[in-house]
């Protein structure tokens, strides 16, 4: 199976996501509430880019299940997971007109422009190897903070979120996509899909990052 | 407004389909079965295509209203409409797995192939006036042969559907888009835009001809 | 090799293009010089979306040697190909405006949509794939009439360009890259890029009818 | 003309590039030749994505000129401006097989995607949009570089090439393509062009700092 390959390669990088200060914040719930407030705001705009993944998916599908897989994706993205950010943002203080504002930070911009690519540029499987880096590592950062639940931490809703069922099975639907849409191909085809897995998941790693440190672009704006 | 010059430019040809056989067929029920039978799988696999261009509309869209319009009209075109012709088609004798394994008529394949060929190349605004003749042709016929109703008409269901309220919003709400996109565009771009439309409202009723003629593909197969 | 089993299933749709009237008539010359004077500029359009696949090729090329192969093509066929048809053109009295204001015919607009649609969609080797039955079957046909060669030919020159070297070497090189490209991949993939190869291979058979016949679109124009 | 608009918002952001140590010690001789091999490494692999813009802009070309202008464009970066860069290369003792092995830096990655992502959703104009900023900001360090040149500058061969009539002119008729797609088009969509434009002038600061600090991933690489 290409997934347990891609495991063994991504395993040692996420796991570095588990001791980036801004993730155990949210584990202990000691994370500064600025630093959050720009995740929500940068991760708003992502989700907006993200979606449309799920449309070249469905665009791109081989048959008509697929298409509808991608399509129920889509669909859950624009009209469930930024409504629940929409709501999250309200509690923090940042109204929906906020963050639909939100300037994408240079981090932002380069994660999505390098997923949007790959995928216009490729077939279905593109399309999957681009989205599951972020979806697979959220659900195992979410796993890994439930088990060690702090009470009263004020990120809990976050972390039942992306370990939840939901988030889980969503999880487990990509993984599976994955692996059909590679069975059988050859080696050059399987290191390609691979660096794609692997870029995001470095890019994954430096949007913790750039939350933790609530950088928007490195440059004098002119 | 760019529909009231477009309505101008295709009057003179979505006339002509109220003239075809086929059309006038439906309108009084004389239709021979076959051939509504030809309509109907052919119809199905042409839907599959025609949804793919919501999808690159959804990839494509400057904002995220327009995202969810698309995401919408694919999601529903997925799972209401052709949904429909599953059950339609299950009245008439043909299973779902036929209707799967129609294999596009050469015109079928044309009429597809040339409205994601514009999709894909273009922007938004070409991704709607691909889809634009579709839609707002079948409404203009629906409401048509509704005005000429005849009692027990075997597809008076058909007529219903598409002059109905629905598929009149679904139409309109194509043409407002249309309208929003093109506003203040220089000429040479409504003139790409317009063709666009006028050779779709050919293969419209190429795609009337050849349900008429139960037309595959003229060649040998080889 | 893919394409040992793509010519296996091609060979007989191909040989019915020797039996075609029109193609008969280039081989001996009888062909009405109407009926060529309409492939000159069908074609001329044609190769103009044609090159466009190679531009694709170029952009969704996975290394810089296929990357320019596709770069030195589209050079070839705008800057040396085309400028061979003008010349041809002119011979026959047509000049190069009127080529350029062409009006590709419905089967035409057909054949390069449904190219180009497939090559947007997909890898290199859907772009490979959806050029090589025009390359390949005009190497096919010049090397066949240019064996029952008969003296006085007016259309000798066009025998000439398509069985000669430049032009079998430029058929090597495509089916060459789509082995290459092929390699090792699943049979869902190969029977994939083989419909595309045949359905190419229809619309070939289509174009040269539609050259016979002088067609353009077959419907009211509104 | 959209080009004068652009220019008054840019020439803050490039007129800092100036400022640039790397930029300053390219142009009085200083720059430690370590960061000059950077540079050349990194954009030997930044050209081969910038000609994939080249291929786009050919495939999305609404006439003939412009699609024989994006060709002759991709020929001569793919055969000339690389060729260029190979010998300057072996200058500095980079063999071409260390210049194709190069792993692109994080901010070069960034910065490709970008513009390809926007040239593949986009028109021909998203693609000149995206390709601009390159081209004539060089052209503008070049220029500048070359009115305050310093006898037994190292780097007088780097100054000469982008400052002289061969790459002026390019850049002049990326200018002058950018006029005319723009004509007329209503401020949204300009809007979109010009943000285009100024997030690719942000990535060539980020791509001279980035040669400057020698950066490469700012990851752990698992």
């Amino acid at each position: 199976m290409f997934t347990e390959r891609i495991w063994k390669r991504v395993e040692p990088i996420w796991s570095s996501y588990l001791e980036h200060p801004f993730v155990k914040g949210l584990g202990d719930g000691s994370l500064d509430e600025e630093k959050f407030k720009h995740w929500l705001k940068q991760d708003y705009v992502y989700l907006i880019e993200y979606a449309k993944l799920m449309a070249i998916g469905s665009s791109k599908a081989r048959d008509l299940k697929t298409m509808g897989m991608f399509s129920e994706l889509l669909h859950g993205t624009l009209f469930m997971e930024m409504d629940l950010h929409r709501k999250f943002a309200l509690e923090f203080g940042i109204s929906e007109e906020t963050l639909e504002a939100t300037d994408a930070a240079a981090v932002n911009t380069a994660y999505t422009s390098y997923m949007l690519n790959h995928a216009q540029r490729g077939g279905p499987e593109h399309v999957v190897a681009a989205l599951l880096a972020c979806a697979w590592s959220y659900n195992y950062i979410g796993k890994s903070l439930a088990e060690q639940s702090v009470e009263g931490n004020r990120y809990a809703q976050w972390i039942e979120m992306y370990s939840g069922d939901d988030f889980t099975e969503l999880t487990n639907s990509a993984i599976e996509l994955m692996d059909q849409l590679t069975a059988g191909k050859p080696e050059r085809e399987l290191a390609e899909l691979e660096e794609i897995i692997v870029k995001t998941s470095y890019y994954e790693y430096m949007f913790w990052e750039m939350c933790e440190t609530l950088e928007e672009w490195p440059v004098a704006k002119g």
